[in-house]
């Protein structure tokens, strides 16, 4: 029996509440395979199509960023609960499944605030942006020829506040969502935190979670079944194990895309050192139990 | 040390996400307050402003109800949750405190379900309105003279999906923050449940978590500090205590405003009749302390 912490992913969730049902339902049949088996799941996810969306919708009245983050951890959480509760019924199983709205810490003084890179919400004319940058502050870039967006930090998760609720309920076998879209951004400020307008990695987010919770296995989804090295090219190999001395050497031959492949392959290189015995798969939802039984998936050890 | 779930209004929360914030600080005091004597808090709240709010910028992507409640327990929740962990450190209290997204069962047989009376979301002309009945089925009506509205049903709470997540956390001394809104509304459909769109009265909601929860005590919040009979008239007379007895006799003559005091002292004499020994507290936040040890508030026994 162990402990596996699941990052889902944001895009792979769809498009409108009626297809994010829809893929919740049917994502629980192979987390409800793990939990059949006797292991502890805690499920992150991302959000963004889904935090965009709010963020965009909501700018009338203008909703700070980090809000718009809680709120799609209530409408994705709200979704994953209900489909895995479904499953674990149909399959005779009593556990409780809860999402719970997480707030991860940052350092206000982290690289990336000086430097913004990630783009949220709609897109903008050249006027618009320009108004919006002297009026609000906000950095705005060309976003891939289709007109101007708020760009915004990506710095690291150094902390998860609510972790020992997290813990406790998992320790009780209660199956937990959490740490939705990389978790909402905050800073230490004064005797508690404040939210600030940034995305965390959600690979790294639920990482920091995994080792916090004490994790055996943090399980990383993608859309392959498996990392593979010379990726598209004739001599493209699907890796079955990475250790993590390979990882680093694949990634410097630039092997992984970023912002694809190389945020999972660094979240499960930091999760498996942090402690002896930790694992990491990377792999895809339909073929988890596969992989745990190294059937599938790409295990870095 | 008692079990006390404190229900706080919706509309008390301000109308704009940074009045909202500050609004969480300020309540935070009085809540700590009662955690600093040693009892075991958990808190639901109203929605009524931000879920309206959320689901009429939300129309055009056609955000269902249920989904919209599940972002305004994030939402406020969130705000909740960092206010009052910053009162806690302010007071070198080390206790978890977090926010889980919580539906609640309704009959889909409750005659509410033929009479929909609770008016949500935004304004429409009349033939907006008209065109919306005919196109999405949807029960429209006149509201106070500034448009039409979509109106759903406010069926009775009979039980909640996550009761025992809450208890597994409150009984490990966190403090829970539940059935925001009055509950995500769900039905019993084959072997989970369905989101169905209406409002569940978030004071009943709250009475049925404290059962379910084994609460010593209700609190439910008003703006005023105790339940008045012969309101506004000149024999007005402020009530210290009130037995079940009493509020069925002050009920028959009308003494509560339906929509207003009503429903609050509905669910406290259901939650006071649920079990021998269990008290319900209708009162002022800011004199929560005074009113358990009777000094303000109205004793439902």
């Amino acid at each position: 029996m162990s402990r596996i912490l699941i990052a889902l992913g944001g895009n792979a969730l769809g498009n409108s509440p009626q297809d994010q049902l829809k893929i919740a339902k049917e994502s629980a049949r192979p987390i409800v395979d793990l939990v059949e088996r006797g292991h502890e799941i805690i499920i992150a996810h991302g959000n963004g199509p889904q935090v965009g969306m709010i963020n965009s919708m909501m700018e009338d009245v203008n909703m700070p960023f980090p809000e718009s983050v809680a709120m799609s951890q209530g409408y994705i959480g709200y979704h994953l609960q209900n489909g895995i509760l479904e499953e674990l019924n149909r399959r005779n199983i009593n556990k409780p499944v809860v999402t719970l709205i997480t707030q991860v810490v940052v350092d206000d003084k982290d690289e990336a605030f000086n430097n913004p890179t990630k783009p949220i919400g709609k897109f903008y004319t050249k006027e618009e942006a320009e108004k919006l940058e002297k009026e609000k502050t906000y950095k705005m870039v060309e976003d891939s020829g289709r007109g101007y967006r708020r760009v915004v930090p990506s710095p690291k998760p150094i902390d998860i506040v609510e972790k020992e609720s997290v813990k406790a309920l998992v320790e009780k076998g209660h199956i937990v969502i959490t740490v939705g879209g990389g978790g909402i951004p905050v800073i230490k400020k004064g005797l508690g935190y404040e939210g600030v307008a940034g995305v965390i990695d959600k690979d790294l987010a639920s990482e920091k979670m995994a080792e916090l919770i004490d994790a055996d296995y943090l399980f990383i989804l993608t859309a392959v079944d498996r990392v593979a090295i010379n990726f598209g090219k004739e001599n493209q190999r699907d890796l079955e194990k990475m250790s993590v001395e390979e990882a680093y050497k694949y990634m410097e031959e630039k092997q992984f895309a970023p912002g694809s492949m190389l945020p999972k392959v660094l979240a499960a290189v930091e999760f498996v050192k942090s402690k002896k015995g930790r694992r990491a798969i990377i792999g895809s939802l339909e073929k988890a139990e596969d992989a745990l039984n190294g059937d599938s998936g790409t295990l870095i050890y």
